[in-house]
């Protein structure tokens, strides 16, 4: 804890945590979209709301955890009321960033400072392309998921389901999902943060798929998993039972109030940002004070509702703008900050698009390091398309592109190439561009940069169309990531116990 | 001209133009691409550019004045050769914001400091919709983006027409463009930036239009125009007859080199910046030779080549970086900044929206004063479409509202919406909901926010079609400016009269 903690208020240059080499950073500031006077009176708001309103929190052992902590419980109202002392002094042994580890560690992830990091859609009920249409969620869409994910860099680890595999049983369908994870993929992966034995469950699939012992995985984060409050101002009961045990493992819990302005919170954005931040400051102390120094991440979702019909927006200027405060406030307690890539389209058109950049620009510039949802996301989270995902993946390597600063030197500025085209020429045959033409440039996945005459003859596909190709060609070509079969047996041997314990409890 | 440097060099804020209530600024910081190393490199590159390669200029009127202002030509290769302490004593004379004065007073603009100013697609030789497909431009369809402009308060300006009306005769057609612009619309308007009277008629056209006398025209900013490069390094004779005449009159020329990355310009991207900003700097110093002190803009349209076919891409992370870098170039010489939002697809697809997002966020982050076409532009500029045109408004008007700071304060906080709600509560029915639903959030204009079945029911439109429906509203609508009798027919005697002159002399 002390070490910890020391680590997070003095970190010494050395003690640093070395990224991978596929880590992307943002060499950019952030945009503050709160003047400071305004940042410290969010805070403040958040604080009293802790203190005068307080959470309900369905859960007597978390209750009785905040009470030993010398917070005021009201044990009939099931209401803990924090003091802003104690919850400033709680939430600083949160470490300001920590390692997330792979499988394969190439694919270890920074976790904090400008680092940033790119997850697939999460939880969708159903799933959608464009032959077979909208369908409930299911094994073989979940796995091509997977494999889709799989096949590109830009992708870090999973923060969710891709799509829920409805079509398997509940009570075991989190050993599937994460054998398929760990078969098809070799990145870091994701639990529902419940109770019943799924959170040690996930865990122990993950050692056994990183190859190290439980003492090893306590000190080192490899498992993420989020709980939303039930906003306002109320924890579900389940959530904080897994959010304890994944603080007790020293595994990393993204803690999202899902503060959607006007139905669960107020109608201005300054109020909704205060009561997520109430929420999820709220809910992180007490996984300090489980567990000094579990690696948490601060999550911010603050969008705002129709108020014709109550469905949420997503990718709104409110959203944006909540975004990058939700940056600031994370920043200020220097917990990492999640975001996230959504839309709320029903079809994958320029709303989808147009939508999904607000979103992510939102998130980049509020210096999220970790942007869940950010490819698949449809129709407000309802949907993971298969087009879409492709789309998304396109975004998204075009904006890690975007945050690669110019590089100026002699060569570059190639004087002699403007030399040699001479006035009024052109630069296709000269030496410079002959030597740099294959890789100049960010080559697009999607877009179509023919003329309309050309578009036309080849059958003026739109970009929906152009994606749906792209995603059968990616999983016709898709290769499963090296796995040592013994590893593999082992997963299989520890699924097949735990089925079996499963369905004999039932 | 003594009084101007004065104000570039020294800007006294009592001296400081006050803008019209609805000018649009950027409260947020520049996103710069380059590090201040790179960028001195970068003005080194184009300073030698302009030294050792120099600028074809096509016309002996500028080459003269070039000459009299002490640089060297050389007459054979019609090249003028540029030392870097003249061109920096030069463009020091631009001034470093200005008015662009429009017929309706609420609709001047700033040009400079923060402002942002959007205008439309300009001078594609094509239109489109969803019933009558893609045709060539032409009357009709110029007048309705004029009608579609006029109806949304976002769209500040025009530079350029919308839509080329090439059904109506070339000799005499700026005049019949300039009609329309001024008797269906209250902005400031602009004019193709060459010979052969044409500037001079917008001018004219634009005293009567104001109501000013000529002389007031002078020393007050009121229509705008273009000049674009050939590059590489090469600058046709037409457009320097505009040039030098617009700078005559006191009017603003945005000097925009077209650096087609790999195509026109050195294939990497500090190359192709290096030659804009030669060709940039190279002819806004003519600019000021003929007329210290008159206002000037520095267009940066840096994009990349599709390197298998050559043609232009747009909305790229190499055009979004690259706009960053522009406005880092034009704020180190104190010069207005002009930006584009643009996209290369050839519908009103996915790739429409997320390409015109990131120029549009490389435009805004890269403080461009002047967005030019920021509605309507499709298929690279080759094609004007009613649909993006406004799925273009919403976009910036969501732009906009992303560029309000929130505002925090005991009202917004609505502590005590929070503590009417109560613990997993709901906020659409309390006394702070109610007081400000109406007006709490963007309403938008296309975007469709209700779940699959509803959207389904409704016909499952896409933006696209949605978009259809509402610029046919609008059009519906559409009420003309309030103007004066009096000045309509000025306007229509002196097109009348230009119009006889203009066919005797064929």
């Amino acid at each position: 804890m002390n070490r910890r903690r020391a680590r997070k208020r003095n970190p010494a240059p050395a003690d640093l945590v070395k990224p991978a080499a596929g880590q992307l950073f943002n060499p950019y500031d952030p945009i503050a979209a709160l003047a400071p006077e305004a940042l410290d009176l969010l805070h403040d708001g958040s604080m009293r709301i802790l203190e005068e309103i307080g959470l309900e929190i369905l859960n007597e052992k978390a209750l009785a955890l905040y009470e030993q902590d010398g917070a005021r419980v009201d044990w009939d109202a099931q209401t803990v009321y924090l003091d802003r002392n104690r919850v400033m002094q709680r939430i600083e042994t949160v470490p300001a960033e920590f390692t997330l580890h792979a499988p394969n560690s190439a694919r270890n992830r920074l976790i904090g400072r400008n680092a940033i990091n790119f997850t697939t859609v999460a939880s969708a009920p159903n799933s959608s392309d464009l032959e077979g249409g909208r369908r409930t969620g299911n094994l073989a869409d979940y796995c091509n998921f997977l494999r889709l994910a799989q096949d590109f860099d830009v992708i870090d680890f999973f923060s969710g389901y891709p799509v829920e595999p409805i079509d398997i049983p509940p009570a075991t369908r989190h050993l599937d999902a994460t054998l398929a994870a760990y078969t098809l993929t070799d990145r870091a992966f994701s639990l529902y943060c419940l109770g019943g034995g799924r959170v040690i469950d996930g865990i122990r699939m993950t050692a056994i798929a990183r190859g190290v012992d439980m003492e090893t995985l306590k000190s080192e984060p490899s498992i993420n998993s989020v709980v939303n409050t039930n906003s306002p101002l109320r924890v579900d009961g389940p959530m904080l039972d897994g959010l304890i045990e994944m603080a007790e493992w020293g595994q990393p819990v993204i803690v999202t109030p899902f503060t959607l302005s006007g139905a669960m919170c107020p109608i201005t954005i300054a109020g909704a940002l205060a009561q997520q931040n109430a929420e999820a400051l709220g809910v992180i102390a007490l996984s300090q004070i489980v567990s000094p120094g579990a690696p948490m991440v601060y999550g911010g979702f603050t969008s705002n509702a129709d108020m014709r019909t109550g469905a949420p927006a997503f990718g709104t200027p409110e959203y944006t703008r909540a975004a990058w405060a939700s940056g600031q406030l994370a920043r200020r307690y220097q917990i990492p900050f999640r975001s996230s890539g959504t839309n709320a389209s029903n079809c994958v058109d320029a709303q989808a698009a147009w939508e999904s950049q607000m979103s992510l620009w939102g998130a980049v510039m509020g210096h999220a390091q970790i942007i869940k949802h950010a490819a698949g996301w449809l129709e407000g989270g309802l949907c993971a398309s298969f087009e879409k995902f492709i789309i998304d993946v396109d975004m998204l390597q075009m904006m890690r592109e975007t945050l690669t600063p110019l590089q100026v030197d002699e060569s570059t500025l190639a004087l002699d190439a403007i030399r040699e085209a001479g006035h009024g020429g052109h630069f296709f045959g000269t030496a410079h561009t002959l030597a740099n033409y294959t890789t100049a440039f960010y080559e697009p996945l999607v877009s179509d940069w023919s003329n309309f005459e050309t578009w036309s003859e080849n059958g003026g596909l739109t970009a929906f169309e152009r994606a749906n190709r792209i995603y059968r060609e990616r999983l016709a070509r898709y290769q499963p990531p090296d796995m040592d079969a013994s590893v593999r047996q082992s997963l299989e041997h520890y699924v097949a116990e735990r089925r079996r314990e499963l369905e004999l409890a039932r």
